[in-house]
């Protein structure tokens, strides 16, 4: 049995090396006697790569190739890779893919593929990189009702907050070390915008609840507007600012989900995982929190999610893994501002005794925060829990204050 | 296709429970139109169960009724739970197992039954309880070399430590509370001394590097000799406390494994793990670093790690899921001591200027440790790396100091 691969970038490079790396191992878990690499799809030119032999830059000559069973998709973006992922499969192959914006977007539509040409489509990599999460939501907690889900799903993000947090360091800063490092590309729009963490959540909120979940129909927030005041601020009520892509069910046939920041205790679960890590935690009926952790990018660990997908096509070959949702309805997705938190608010005021007595009128108990060296028309308070959109207007009908920032406050 | 459970314990009244409750859900996940509770063996009555009906007494009922398919096992012990299981498995019957004693003892005979007669052994409940650990080691990380595996496997003695590190509780205070909340047993030797752990870290050791670990070829320590001192000293390292099972490969055919307290950093993703949680970190040569974390007992966690493995046995009904291990071979499992740790080690003299000159001249560079209120002739300090068994003839080659508590320095 063959395999080829499509994207010789980062992670398709990851894939032939951990692919040729642990080949014996591998061939051995596939349960084939033979699984080996026939072609690299790319339009550039790698002379010198010990597969040079192996480039071709015509996709029909796998698509062609009958003894090509497993085609892994690392090229990124949309076009051409639904084309090319929907040729395959449609052709018979199995086809893995690490490009969350494929699944995010077009899952429905390519499982269903899948489905209809009694083949595999997998994406274990394109959900927190090398952190298995999509398999154990399927099987290992099968038993489950899962009521909810939540992640720190992008690593840049996370590693420019972990810097703010411990080192003080202020968001200009850190995304420029991200930069420097490697962690974040020269345009770090989708990652510091929320979006790619935004195409995560979608894609695990398909796979718990039963329904695709498409990045228009949900909120996303980046982390631009978080400042070191907020940092500060949250600090002292022992807590952190994680940007979380996050998804609950309501009822049989609505769900809610966001991408934004939020605040997580500091020794939580969610709240302990720094720099580049991921985590991600699933709440289920009968199991409770359960949360894996690990790399949620980087060429190795990535590609070691591609290539256990490859041997889980390679193993399931006669025969389809059940596995799938449905698509979306109107509604589905309900809006986010019903839901309940708590509220975190920083914000000035010129006469604060006055603002103090709005806002307990208006918001009752509050939290009162602290930071060192504050502006003196500068606090930050935290609300009880109420439904979002009520304590929005609660917020906007104080006038004797202006709102600075507003996060929102999570049990996790 | 029908199931029926052997054992309404605790786990075995929870598989009732669970499979009751998300039935619907359940059986459209298993991929067959019908999957239902046929029988519930236990030596007991009761009458007033909701399924009392379906109770007998003889497990030949079991044995010889073709339309069981499925069989779980959670009666828990070696006897009659092995032959229960072996004859099962000649039967034709697939067998999902609770048992950690079983499956730690007989894992490796059980598996070759399985496939003798071409039906699935499942076990994911054995280790970690709800935290899905058993099938992401198997698939989602198929395509990397294992190199390492640690955990905190007991729930119990993890809260014993807990409790000593967050408020100062003695050894025996922790025990007793720990006992009241029902999270120890009236006899809690198999937890506090290890035998538990040792017994999870076996499964997942002949797992990770494929030939079977027996509990008795591995070193094994539990919690007891821990005292306050030891706590507040590592607590002045930003350190913690942990009852770990660890398994390491040293070679194609060698490898270590034991049980013992270690030294683990306080925010590092096991130090942060309390309570009654598990938590396992896999060490891949491809993804670095993954953790699972979650309820590593309870009815219900517990519960539903069996349901999965039903599920996952009535998809594969046809088929049997490739999963097994070799035997093991001698000196497969290598002497502990070889291995290379650092060591913490509280100690007394009477002399304690003579004893530090003895210590700089013996271990050369250590760190000091420091607690409140030490008795004016007690002392603790971490050597450097070297071999245990180096460090420890060292250690005997001192006069002038008496060793009080002697604790491993993990890198975790």
């Amino acid at each position: 049995m063959y395999i080829a691969v499509m994207g010789y970038g980062t992670v398709g490079s990851g894939v032939v090396e951990v692919f040729t790396k642990n080949h014996d191992s591998i061939v051995k878990r596939s349960s084939q006697s033979e699984l080996d690499l026939k072609y690299i799809l790319d339009i550039r030119d790698f002379p010198d790569d010990p597969n040079a032999d192996k480039f071709i830059k015509d996709f029909n000559i796998i698509l062609n190739d009958d003894d090509v069973k497993i085609v892994v998709e690392t090229m990124g973006g949309l076009h051409p890779a639904f084309e090319f992922v929907s040729s395959c499969l449609k052709a018979g192959k199995s086809v893995v893919s690490s490009n969350k914006e494929l699944v995010a977007t077009k899952g429905y539509e390519l499982l269903s593929l899948a489905e209809q040409n009694n083949v595999n489509f997998l994406f274990e990599a394109s959900v927190g990189g090398g952190v298995p999460i999509i398999r154990p939501i399927t099987q290992c907690l099968a038993a489950n009702e899962i009521d909810e889900i939540a992640g720190i799903l992008n690593g840049t993000t996370n590693f420019i907050l972990t810097k703010m947090i411990e080192e003080s360091m202020s968001f200009d800063d850190a995304l420029k070390l991200a930069q420097e490092n490697g962690y974040a590309e020269k345009d770090p729009t989708a990652d510091i915008e929320g979006f790619d963490a935004c195409r995560k959540i979608c894609i695990l909120a398909s796979l718990c609840f039963g329904r695709h979940v498409y990045p228009d129909d949900i909120h996303t927030e980046g982390i631009t507007h978080i400042t070191l005041a907020d940092v500060e601020y949250v600090n002292s009520y022992n807590a952190v600012i994680k940007l979380l892509g996050r998804a609950k069910r309501l009822s049989e046939d609505k769900i809610v989900a966001m991408v934004s920041p939020c605040i997580v205790k500091s020794f939580s679960q969610l709240g302990n995982v720094h720099d580049v890590f991921n985590a991600i935690l699933v709440r289920g009926d009968a199991i409770g929190d359960v949360v894996f952790y690990g790399k949620g990018a980087g060429k190795l660990p990535t590609a070691s999610a591609v290539v256990a997908d490859v041997i889980d096509c390679a193993k399931h070959a006669k025969r389809k893994k059940i596995f799938g949702w449905d698509d979306s309805e109107p509604d589905y997705v309900s809006d986010y501002t019903q839901m309940e938190t708590e509220l975190y608010i920083r914000a000035t005021a010129d006469d604060k005794e006055k603002a103090f007595e709005d806002i307990a009128e208006t918001f009752g108990e509050i939290t009162v925060l602290y930071r060192r060296n504050a502006p003196a028309n500068e606090f930050a308070f935290i609300t009880e829990l109420d439904k979002e959109c009520v304590l929005t207007e609660k917020l906007n009908s104080i006038k004797s204050i202006t709102p600075c920032s507003v996060i929102r406050v999570t049990d996790y």
